[in-house]
């Protein structure tokens, strides 16, 4: 019963191929390699998007970080999503990245940007000074850390708040394809033609073992992109093994199909604890993650019971009362099964009985 | 009547005969200088703290950035109020001098931290792990942006909140003499007294030129400020310059006998605008500077008379309904008159009937 | 005939099965799985090292500017050679990961370090004050990037010059293991016992798809590592993938047996170099890499016959005078074989016939 | 006899005079007053160059990182002579600015860039590829730190070497007005006419209490200058005190006429010197500064006497053989007095009878 994160899982078999098949004989270094124009191709083809910059790393917080350093001058500020991952769960990558921008924090219900308080932040923005810093560009984060997603609709009314301040919009697609799969809708449909002008497309989460791709729909924003990512240790001399895994995960649309997977089973999840009695959904079930709250000492036996997850607050202990509830996150990815699933539902349920 | 800003105001007198002074002849460069020496001791007398580090820059963002980045690492955390100066109105300075750590800014009324917003954010930092930045430093700001003062019960209160985290506590004493002025406490009792372990202490906006002094309080804590304030450029080869003018500002109490005067003016200015009809105070008026609102129409006939001030929303003009309030800063300094706060009531009031 | 770079060789069967064992089910992510305990247990018995800290990235530019990074301050000087890869071909890595560190470049014949160029770079480092970058570290590149090594008394010797001014020691050890080999010291003797504080361990160039291990023998160096791995993007979440190459790659010594085969080509091509009229060896071939002069006529001929090398004169070009001598570099890797020496010595000989 | 160096002289009485007037009454804040209009078109007009940009800011280290940063990316090179003051005596300064730019530095006698350094530093340069840091920009120190001057060819040499690059040209000015008197050239002339693009011009060690302007005479590099220097804590409140002492010393010519005495001095300090039994110049004296060597014993005698100066050699002491010959430098500034020079020379060649 393994719901502690997407990265916990292995990568997919189709993935493990295409290393192998990568390895057969020499290959030129540094993405000079025939892979790499293949995935560059496949890629802009997914997006419809023939004039698409297209750059792989292995990290995903490699990946923002670049992709927001492109977009955001030193003394830039960033407008996110309080609990968005490049704001809390990166170690400050992209002031690190950007050398000092500032990231500006914004609230809003289930994870998702309320557009209110970007207005308002702008507002603020729109009135700075040598003194302040810069509004510099927007970033979403799509799915969101809490599970929900934004849809194009969602997205579009977001950058129509930045567009008029000529704001670039940054996508932080870790769960891009939960996102895709969840809505149902095109790849192009919730970047480009909702407004985003670079996508960091999230491999690792979904089946590839460490590769992500920043794709600049906006080539000219991809200028220093390879200066950055040189000196940031980021640029793989054995290049095609990061473009193989891209480019197995891509084929047949087999990366959509994890990602639906993976959502299939957390919507189950999700189903199976809002009719648990004791157990509240804390966010709706959008994509691969349910967060919910369920007395402490059901958590005891679920953790007895062998389940792997998170307690979500940040200070939360198994010490304290048994009736207290505590929130809980249970990711799925592509290898969860249902009978994993099945299992963990069963567990609670008999400890409520 | 200008209301505009302290720094709008000349130097004092006594200040501008010790430039003349410092002047007579050659003097041995970088602080080597006589001066520098008696500048330390006399500060180290007036702060009761005969171990302190004493250094000179010339602009308070610059002091402020040092201090932040003497006690906070690339990957830390600096505590601070929304509004504080720091945060807002420095260009993302404290980014640039420690190499990307992170201001947290918190929410409270009239510019000063609401513990509860502190203690909930710390508490949040305690559970920080590698995926985080790290808390590093809480940031006072006394007097505040909002013209409020921190007495030293309740900096002591949030420093409370800091100690059992070990964070090192700054002040951004820009209007320290204000404070002191407006309380009535010794320099000690509101600074290392109540736990401040650096205060950058301004004399540019109370009667210097350009001069602020950076103490620490925990002289280990200055280790590396020599590098990092030559590397800025911002140690000054006619050092005796800036030495001149602290030594001239604190002999004989000067210093907080120009702020008691500017704190005056801003009181009776306060007082008279409180009594003024369609006039609210927006904050108590506890330093130099008095927050208030008052209908737009009547702005226009003030600064149509001559008056000097900023309207403090963001996006406020003058252009709109004549009734509708808005805010306004205004200063006054060691050199603002009563006849000045006087004329200044008197046409608000002529206005009103 | 592929001697472009060890990095366009593939990876050692072993890696790749250790690559597809570390997927079978779930792990913990970013380091806390069981792989990463088995390999720093590893290298510490490798290296007869039980207190060292160990830790993996992706990259050798990674490893190098992290290591560096914790190190030198912003305004540190790091020592090195002039052609070192820190210094010449990371696009300014050090710098980026240091804040600003300068890296003093010294002269020295065959890629080693003049210990007189070092002693007169570091007496003007004992000298600094306030004014001058502060000497910080000694990185020393093993083999060098001229193909040539230090042995044990040469790396002691040039720690001997440092030690009085207590500057740690870097060893960037991309090629670690063909330096190893081609002294046939241990590795201890090769690092820590001639005083290398920090190592960065190469597996890419060696057998690996993408490893590197950073040793702090000195573990008290690493205290920041984390933070600054994890806000570079370095820190993989799916880290089994890292440690399970190291771990194959250590084990039963094949990452010593690989790079011996490496160096025995290059040997190989270097006595056939050199005993081929018109050419000249530039460097002694002490490691897996050759360097060596001859026509341009005669490389026409050879990369017209499909041979991959790199001309090294940064400027050289095919286009000019055929009797012209310009330098090639030759690498070998684990997978070069002895037919392909043959045939490339077999063209030259036939060409110059 | 004041010989240390030329930022231990007072400021001149036209320039303490200014500072008085400038503290009349109040002014606009940051550089929006009256005076820093006046300053623009004054020099404007002093430099020919109608179109050009114009900042101030208080120290020639300020200045110069803040030019380099306009014109340097992080992953940029700056080409600048080995003894330049931005790279040896800045602390790194540069580094800081420009977030990790690298400064290379090119021999060339008696401080001035030899060109055939340069050539083969930019021949390098354009072979870079994403591996290398990108030439970025060059930077000449005129007058140089040898005491030495580029004449308006020289500069234009240099400069033609790095416009088939379009690299941007920087001065460091810091004793420009020294320059410039030396050769008796014009301001223009040994500026944006010899290609320099962006001019620090010191008046600190010329006059000045702390005041240095930067002229973009290409203005469109000024473009981020404002962010720069207010978020580095150099954006003066009370900016008409930087305007006032550069708007005095311009008058009238009073800054090229207090370079003119310096140099004088220095001529004549240079003429006794080199007459003198024992003592060797080192340098040609071509501004106000004097290299000179001479037997230690006369080092003592002299520094006994009362001579204020420093011995040059980074290790040098008065413990050993009073005959070894040491390097002296010596400055002269616009205080200094033929009578101080003439005891000086009379205090060595007593010595030496």
């Amino acid at each position: 019963m393994w719901f502690a994160s997407d990265n916990t899982q292995p990568a997919a078999p189709e993935v493990m191929a295409a290393l192998a098949g990568a390895n057969a004989g020499h290959a030129a270094s540094y993405g000079a390699d025939a892979d790499m124009a293949r995935v560059t191709a496949e890629l802009r083809a997914v997006f419809e998007a023939p004039e698409a910059e297209v750059q792989l790393v292995a990290t995903g917080t490699a990946a923002n970080a670049l992709a927001l350093a492109c977009l955001a001058p030193p003394w830039g500020a960033v407008y996110c999503h309080a609990e968005a991952h490049v704001n809390s769960d990166e170690c400050g990558a992209p002031e690190f990245y950007t050398a000092g921008a500032k990231l500006v924090p914004l609230a809003g219900e289930h994870g998702r940007i309320d557009p209110a308080a970007l207005d308002a932040a702008l507002a603020i923005g729109r009135g700075a000074s040598v003194h302040n810093v810069q509004p510099a560009a927007l970033s979403l984060t799509n799915a969101t850390e809490a599970g929900t997603v934004y849809d194009p609709d969602a997205v579009a009314a977001l950058v129509a708040l930045a567009r008029p301040m000529r704001l670039p919009v940054h996508m932080d697609g870790a769960r891009f394809a939960n996102a895709v799969a969840g809505i149902g809708c095109s790849p192009s449909e919730l970047s480009w033609k909702a407004g985003i002008d670079v996508l960091t497309l999230g491999g690792t989460k979904d089946g590839c073992l460490a590769a992500e791709a920043v794709i600049f729909f906006d080539p000219s924003r991809a200028r220093d992109f390879g200066f950055r990512r040189k000196r940031a240790g980021h640029l793989f001399s054995k290049h095609r093994f990061l473009a193989a895994q891209i480019e197995a995960w891509l084929a047949d649309g087999l990366w959509l199909e994890l990602a639906a997977r993976a959502n299939a089973r957390a919507a189950a999840l999700g189903r199976g604890l809002a009719a648990t009695p004791g157990v509240t959904l804390a966010h709706p079930v959008e994509a691969n993650a349910v967060f919910a709250r369920w007395p402490r000492g059901l958590h005891k036996a679920a953790l007895a019971a062998g389940a792997e997850y998170h307690l979500w607050d940040f200070d939360a202990t198994l010490d304290g009362p048994d009736d207290e509830p505590l929130l809980a996150r249970l990711v799925c990815g592509w290898s969860t099964t249902e009978a994993e699933v099945a299992t963990f539902l069963a567990v609670l349920s008999s400890e409520m009985e």
